[in-house]
């Protein structure tokens, strides 16, 4: 079981068992992307071809700053706020679009975009799946 | 002046100078605000009546990750893109929106809750007015 | 495979085999910490015995940002500063001491706790094996 | 009178207030360099000669974030550990001069990095004031 699985399971605002998967899986998804966005735009940074690499770099550190925070108001389920959480989920749906569409066109060059192109896919579909569950 | 605008003045993308100026009051509104919200979280914590703060602590800790984030997002020049500018601007929008009014309810017992919500709503209203002159 | 560990190995600055399986577990246990930090402070919010919890939940929020940070410092390859990486991993393991020991007095009462004193504990140790890898 | 001074005044666990002084300007310090290191991070992506500002661009992503990092730390005084307020502000002094060393390489080339070599340098001052006077 995941991390944010175990703490979630105890918190004493549990939510029903079906939201709690969905979220789960969000707040891992977004986690696993922020953190592949953040070594990606390093990768980046170290590529001899970096001037060409400047906007993936830049929509990277987007993208890793969403993805972080839209975990963090996604797990305070303390004073959770369904508007707030919906927005957020959008915006993070925006960013891992974004820089997953511009990972994917270094993916043939660079296995670091491909990895972090699917991590983006993955956290997107993840988003919409919480927003649909939140009704 | 204050740095983000001596930033964005030297800034290679400089945008037009009518934006430049809704850019920087809007990121310095969100800092200050990330900063009011993380210092009044802390203030709530040390207050005696804590347990009627949880949920102003909670808001306040999402607003601070929002607000934070969303000037980054709004400081990247380079790969800007509109859609998702916009996204985290409504998105902060109503981070501010919802711990505002909760450190209202609070303002007046405790003073850091009446400095955080006017920080709150004039961070609103920076969001607003950027997403209006983004068009 | 690790997300940390899938981007190290396809980075153009890649790090001898034995010092990348240091450094992708020091990565994996700083973010699965502060994960851990946030998710336990705000379940603490939510305890009715929340007065009791204040001091927990405010070192919660420091071991949560200083992990986080030192994750992102130690995995940018890019002009890695080996002074400035084991400077944030000496911080980063006081975080996870001061936090552990916090959560371990409430672990009897709260899982989320216990769970989380248990994260802090491998990250402390986490960070102390990479800061004796790094030399 | 900065939003920092402003709730530090109104919290709770007001600090003597010389200590109070040394470390509002601290926090002010870490965030206004946080801000011009993000901001210079993404305007040196900017440069058509990106391609030798790698390593600024790393330097400066870091010391953002442990700058940040570091006033929410020493702004949280819930809690206060004054072991773990000087090894990150001992990590921060570290983190600003790297990044402010790095940044002066380029200052005779581009103004936001001259900016941020000045904000660099005051920071690592305010730490070390802060440090001080922690005792």
């Amino acid at each position: 079981m995941s991390t944010s699985c175990t703490i979630l399971e105890t918190h004493p605002r549990r939510a029903p068992d079906n939201l709690t998967a969905v979220l789960a899986q969000c707040l891992d998804a977004c986690r696993d992307c922020a953190q592949s966005c953040t070594q990606c735009a390093d990768a980046c940074l170290s590529e001899p071809s970096v001037d060409q690499l400047a906007v993936c770099i830049a929509v990277n550190l987007d993208c890793a700053d969403v993805c972080a925070v839209t975990a963090n108001v996604n797990a305070r389920l303390t004073g959770f706020d369904s508007e707030l959480a919906k927005a957020m989920l959008a915006g993070c749906a925006v960013a891992c679009r974004v820089c997953g569409a511009e990972c994917e066109r270094h993916a043939a060059h660079h296995q670091h975009c491909k990895a972090c192109a699917d991590q983006c896919r993955d956290c997107e579909q993840a988003c919409r799946d919480l927003i649909a569950a939140l009704g």
